[in-house]
């Protein structure tokens, strides 16, 4: 038998009428308040009931974004294109930049809960799995997985590093490192090591791998760069990110290693920003627009119909954008 | 006398109930109703009444923050940094990228009438300063001058041209040029131009000013630079943001300029992303944490306080980030 708002209050400790103003944000309530109330929905997998509220107008036509920083010119990209595509719709977007901060995450998705958003998309991922299983709302994942029933949508990672790998090995390289991120279960560069791992295992090469861990600053970042390259003589470098590689040409200048004839570089994003002020960067290019449609319209799908039929997994393919550094 | 609800209705030509619910942005409403009640609001200067919304608990907590695109690195660093600023204060961020859409800046205008958001901080200038002039709400400007009654927080813009005219002297040019935005009333690259040229007047330089829109892409703009640069004999360039300053490198470096031997560089802006990935622009940095702190200080103080005095311009130092371009 489904939940209601009765057993919610129940459960909470609290009256039925403090369970609708948490719903609805309206009136004073403590922040401990709203925690019991919110807990007592995570644990009875209570929802409130979507039709309801729309014949009663209250769809608020606004839609959740999270993304660790748009300060990163990648999720700046995205998040200015997703925020078009919905407003075209007659939606809104309330942005959330989680980086490190899981408690922003969570209060986003308490929103969700309370009818306060109509739906979320999320390319965080600060909060365990578990939190996100409790939910049966409308979320898309970008490019992490979150929950078997959060549809994800990815560029092809796998394909990507594949690529990247083939790109170097083509430009001469034998010696091929791959820069990426710390590996954790549903992370989005696992993918495009595999590739690159793959590709070199075809070619009977060994792989290099070298985590540098993405909330590295820059500085930080540039220093484990150059003491990997001063000990160890790569031809070839895949950076699984395309600031990572503009940081791995700028320490090649530094330690006088010439980019492309001692060695290659190949990146992994492709923003416009990269193509249009950095068009000598070879790179894999991650397709923005039709990642960004997808997403929205995904997420647009579960919200008319929240037990709609959609894929795990979508996966959009990626190109070569050719420059001179591989 | 203060206009009435029933005063919008009647001006309208709608029923106060139908005003009612534009400003609660209830149930079905059509786009030309909305328009209809707007259009009578502004015109009676309507508000409804915040501090009975506050009583009855309706304070949304929900800024809209509309810049051009925050695509741009720097209105991306901007509004991540206001978002977690607003994040600590428990407000949410609206996000609006207006660019060329002033239909788009018009509409969160008008959620901001209808009380949807709490307030507004922009950076946009899509429309005309008598629309912004019919609003008596909270609303900062970020460098851009919207009407008398909305607070302008900027960086030193003419302090900043001045700086990056004489970095370029001192660093051994004589034929300084400026690229810059074209001049438009309330644009802010206008002080950096009149303090480039004060500075030129001063050493008896004759100022050479081009004008390549904001609007242009930037393979476009990279045309017009080596059109200028083929033409000219510039050994100083002062670029009023730093993009700009990139791709007249990238010129230079494709018409065998060398720089800074032959010509010198200096930007605007000054991003966490510009200082990290290209330390050798020497750029005028904008003290972005300081002026996002200040755009929401001023905003939650008007949210607090309709009538509360605040200076209609606040004007934030800058300094130089030397880099090895000037």
């Amino acid at each position: 038998m489904k939940p209601k708002l009765n057993d919610v209050a129940k459960l909470a400790g609290v009256s039925p009428t403090t369970v609708s103003r948490v719903i609805n944000n309206h009136g004073y309530l403590s922040e401990q308040t709203k925690e019991k109330v919110f807990a007592a929905m995570r644990e009875l997998h209570y929802q409130p009931n979507n039709m309801a509220r729309s014949l009663q107008g209250k769809n608020t036509q606004l839609i959740g974004v999270i993304f660790s920083d748009i300060s990163n010119p990648f999720f700046g990209e995205l998040v200015s294109r997703i925020e078009k595509i919905l407003f075209a719709k007659n939606y809104k977007v309330i942005l959330c930049n989680s980086a490190d901060d899981p408690q922003k995450e969570r209060d986003y998705l308490q929103m969700l809960m309370a009818n306060q958003v109509d739906g979320i998309i999320a390319g965080a991922h600060n909060l365990g799995i578990e939190e996100y299983q409790q939910y049966g709302l409308p979320i898309i994942s970008f490019d992490r997985y979150l929950s078997d029933n959060i549809p994800i949508v990815s560029s092809d990672n796998y394909h990507g590093g594949w690529l990247a790998a083939q790109t170097l090995r083509q430009a001469g390289a034998e010696n091929i490192a791959i820069f990426t991120g710390k590996s954790y279960a549903g992370s989005p560069t696992n993918g495009r090591r595999e590739g690159y791992e793959a590709y070199l295992a075809s070619e009977q090469l060994t792989p290099h791998v070298h985590e540098l861990p993405f909330e590295l600053s820059p500085a930080l970042k540039m220093m484990e760069i150059k003491t990997i390259m001063s000990q160890q003589n790569y031809d070839g470098i895949f950076c699984s990110d395309d600031l990572t590689a503009l940081l791995t040409i700028n320490v090649a200048h530094q330690l006088s290693i010439r980019v492309p004839e001692d060695l290659r570089v190949v990146g992994y994003d492709g923003t416009a920003l990269m193509r249009n002020y950095h068009p000598e960067l070879t790179t894999i290019e991650q397709p923005l627009t039709d990642i960004s449609t997808l997403l929205v319209s995904l997420l647009l799908q579960r919200i008319a119909d929240a037990d709609c039929q959609l894929e795990s997994k979508y996966t959009l393919p990626v190109k070569l954008s050719k420059g001179i550094t591989a």
